[in-house]
């Protein structure tokens, strides 16, 4: 099993996704809102790049059967029912309901991700499961990283490095691209600090700012749900 | 002082370069061989983009004072006198000449980094003069590792880490993008392993089966030159 990482999705293009499985990572916070949200009982989560693409969406599924979330500098947009806090999208709020989503970063790394022959979406909460459903799989990974406008952004890294730990058990047979080696090692030293490291990155301080500061503790929790969100058609469902 | 790093030069556009000194690094080859080229006594070392660039400039600057160097896929150009080993840059070859130099990915990186308000070219043989520089000149940094391929490479993300431990010591007013910590950690777990990272790498490695093993070894040396290549107009000089 090869297995690379891109520290940013717009990295992603340089890579020759056919016949790999793509792991997308945007800790914080889109991956952790669309595992939270199929967790919590939606149907699907359909992630769309612009504002005006997802209300045209809404009107398509029936606005009374979706939901429309996202951000824009962090915060929820004008119009749109959720933010891109995944602590809103509980069962009451998403249950049996299509779920669409725009977040600044999160759904273009979908976009940038559309050759691979699979899809899965992945936070901490879920990085077990879907280290499980990969060994099962054994196909060659490349994971994901969101990245923070167009840079490596540790939230991401160090979750990539986690996977990296989980599915290159000694003896098994892996091939490790250079991104993959400095986000296993990365991640091996900072193993336990999946919560100081959100608080401390960029990104989580900008979030912090905004007064987020319970979702980095809530995006930090590790194998919480085994939730797999995978890719179908334009959507994501739970596998 | 503000630090921060990029993976690859194509990163380098998403950068606020102004006011900042931009570092390139291009271990494997294109640094080490300015480095090396000006150490032995060049002029000026020019980058240029395409092979047919190369040509042009070499009757520009007559063809007697320029040496045309470079690489495509790893090998010299038909019709340039030098490759881009750096040991093939030596006084007799180079000495009071201009070097018009094109390389897949190095050359590329100093254009990415026009913005900048200065910038210098490092490898592992003048890391140290380069950190000397920068710390009297304490301006923000911005560290453009060139990468392979679009992509995270462990040799330029190494002298990267390197460099940024010798300008942080303890006490001193730093601020580390997320980038810049990524690449710090890596080299504190990696201290005196250089020539293990070079010969391990993918972009070594691919060297090392087109035969140049020993630029491998010559890359891997620290400290062994104080020369620090400056940009002036659209070449690099001595400082």
């Amino acid at each position: 099993m090869k297995i690379d990482v891109t520290v940013t999705w717009q990295e992603a293009p340089s890579v020759d996704l056919r016949g790999r499985v793509a792991v997308l990572i945007d800790v914080l916070r889109a991956t952790s809102t669309i595992v939270t949200a199929l967790h919590a009982g939606a149907e699907r989560v359909h992630p769309v790049a612009t504002v005006e693409e997802g209300l045209a969406h809404a009107e398509l599924h029936g606005r009374r059967n979706a939901i429309l979330g996202g951000e824009r500098g962090g915060l929820r947009i004008d119009g749109y029912d959720l933010g891109n806090s995944p602590r809103e999208y509980t069962p009451f709020a998403v249950g049996g309901k299509t779920v669409i989503l725009t977040t600044t970063n999160g759904t273009r790394a979908f976009a940038a991700a559309e050759h691979a022959d699979a899809v899965v979406a992945m936070a901490f909460l879920n990085v077990g499961g879907i280290a499980e459903w990969l060994l099962q799989r054994r196909q060659d990974v490349t994971i994901i990283c969101a990245g923070t406008e167009g840079r490596l952004s540790l939230d991401d890294f160090l979750c990539a490095g986690m996977l990296i730990s989980r599915i290159t058990m000694p003896g098994t047979d892996r091939e490790l691209a250079d991104g993959a080696l400095a986000a296993a090692d990365w991640y091996a030293s900072h193993v336990g600090s999946t919560h100081a490291v959100l608080s401390t990155c960029f990104h989580g301080r900008r979030l912090a700012a905004l007064g987020f500061e319970e979702d980095l503790a809530y995006c930090a929790a590790i194998d919480t749900v085994s939730t797999i969100p995978l890719r179908d058609g334009k959507a994501l469902i739970r596998a």
